[in-house]
């Protein structure tokens, strides 16, 4: 039993996906959230830059003695997971292992389509895990750039015909190859899972980082004997790197909690 | 005559409107332009946020003792110029007095169209300043934050269905209120002019802020005695601060001159 609280971490808005679920699974954990949205989007920065924003991402989580973080950003966790891993004593999750284990398990044709940030298609972090855990598996990948941009202005529901426009142009090839299972290989992604399915059809599994990882984080806890067993419901704190107007509004709508007033801004570059 | 360079810096791309008009007005000067990759976009930030990264970019051009600075960003110029100017004892130039009096010069129906990033609009200083030229003037603004992003990510050609879905959403009631000047308020959106123009008409004059900042620092320079009058092509030197290649490919594209293997990248935190 460990009463600590986990801290979470996404560029922006998109880790909320992975808050959401980690906070159905464990009500009872307390829950740190830091949001950089004062830097927001990382997935289109090199992996020096990325690491850089990820190590103060996880420093500034780690003074509130976390017993363990999660790095709730595709990008990050296919970048810098091995980094920040050596450099932190603490058990460190990212979304890649879980996410790529979901999908092999799902798809029956051998066929898994991949969408994510730029810096995650790049670094072929998806593919490397999928191929180990599935070999033969045939994986169509496809960077989406912009998605990230539209969810964090809030443009992510269905009858946005510019949101609607841009996800049928990144997915179209990945719906001619045939797939059966597609990784929203960002957590971003799965604010916009109505539009996604729908261009995808009823025939495609949707693989959802956030939530496979939130999944994830649930069984290595109680693996390792460090879930908070305590009664009541844990508290759950949001930090941003720039002002809470925005964050507050689309947080609490999403989340489906009233976080509006409870959310800080930091300067990240401090840590 | 002053031979020091001219410093000019944006978020990332769009300030290179600007630069390329300050090269075509004033080949003989030397220029060093700053693009905060690592941070862009701006438009989206809080004024706080938006100051502080202004503050660090001043300061990097500063190194180079440059004669003035150009702040080719909508962003920073409606947000920031103030501060920048009590803090800097250089003249510092921004994008909104020189569009706003262009703007008030061209229109001949007193309706004008303004376009810029959420920062910029909320600001309220292109409005300001064209009912300070043009009493009466009426302004129909409009926050276009995608638009960066798009730029950024290369997508601001005719044919791109993406780009041509969302400039026709943002400008459909800038056309439907009868404007016949349009104001681009920020640097990135002359990238997209095609697009504009060909949504709005031959009726409609394009105020471009990079152009018409060019045409006012010359002008300034002039009359302050600070020109470089020196015969020869002056130096262009380009720094960013996130991987130089994506920007080289694009800005290369853009101002037609090859600046691959000449952009640096530096680490802007440090100033």
């Amino acid at each position: 039993m460990d009463t600590r609280p986990i801290g979470v971490f996404d560029s922006g808005l998109g880790g909320l996906t992975a808050l959401r679920e980690l906070a159905r699974l464990m009500p009872e954990e307390d829950l740190v959230y830091f949001g950089d949205t004062g830097r927001v989007p990382y997935g289109g920065r090199s992996p020096q830059v990325i690491t850089r924003y990820a190590r103060q991402d996880v420093a500034f989580l780690r003074t509130f003695d976390p017993k363990a973080i999660v790095i709730a950003c595709g990008t990050v966790s296919a970048t810098a997971l091995d980094a920040l891993r050596e450099e932190n004593p603490i058990p460190i999750f990212g979304v890649v292992e879980p996410t790529a284990r979901a999908a092999a398990h799902v798809t029956r044709n051998g066929r898994v389509g991949l969408i994510g940030t730029r810096a995650s298609i790049r670094s072929g972090a998806y593919g490397r895990e999928l191929g180990r855990l599935k070999p033969g598996v045939e994986v169509t990948a496809r960077a989406c750039p912009l998605l990230v941009s539209l969810v964090e202005n809030g443009r992510f529901r269905p009858g946005d015909i510019v949101a609607e426009t841009v996800v049928a142009e990144y997915l179209t090839p990945i719906k001619a190859a045939g797939v059966d299972a597609l990784i929203l290989g960002c957590t971003h992604y799965p604010l916009m899972r109505d539009i996604i399915g729908a261009f995808m059809g009823p025939g495609v599994t949707l693989v959802d980082a956030g939530e496979q990882c939130a999944r994830w984080v649930k069984k290595q806890l109680e693996w390792d004997g460090l879930r908070n067993q305590r009664p009541g419901a844990g508290r759950h704190r949001f930090f941003v790197s720039d002002s809470a107007g925005d964050f507050s509004e689309l947080a609490t709508a999403f989340l489906g909690e009233d976080v509006r007033g409870g959310v800080e801004q930091i300067d990240i570059t401090a840590y």
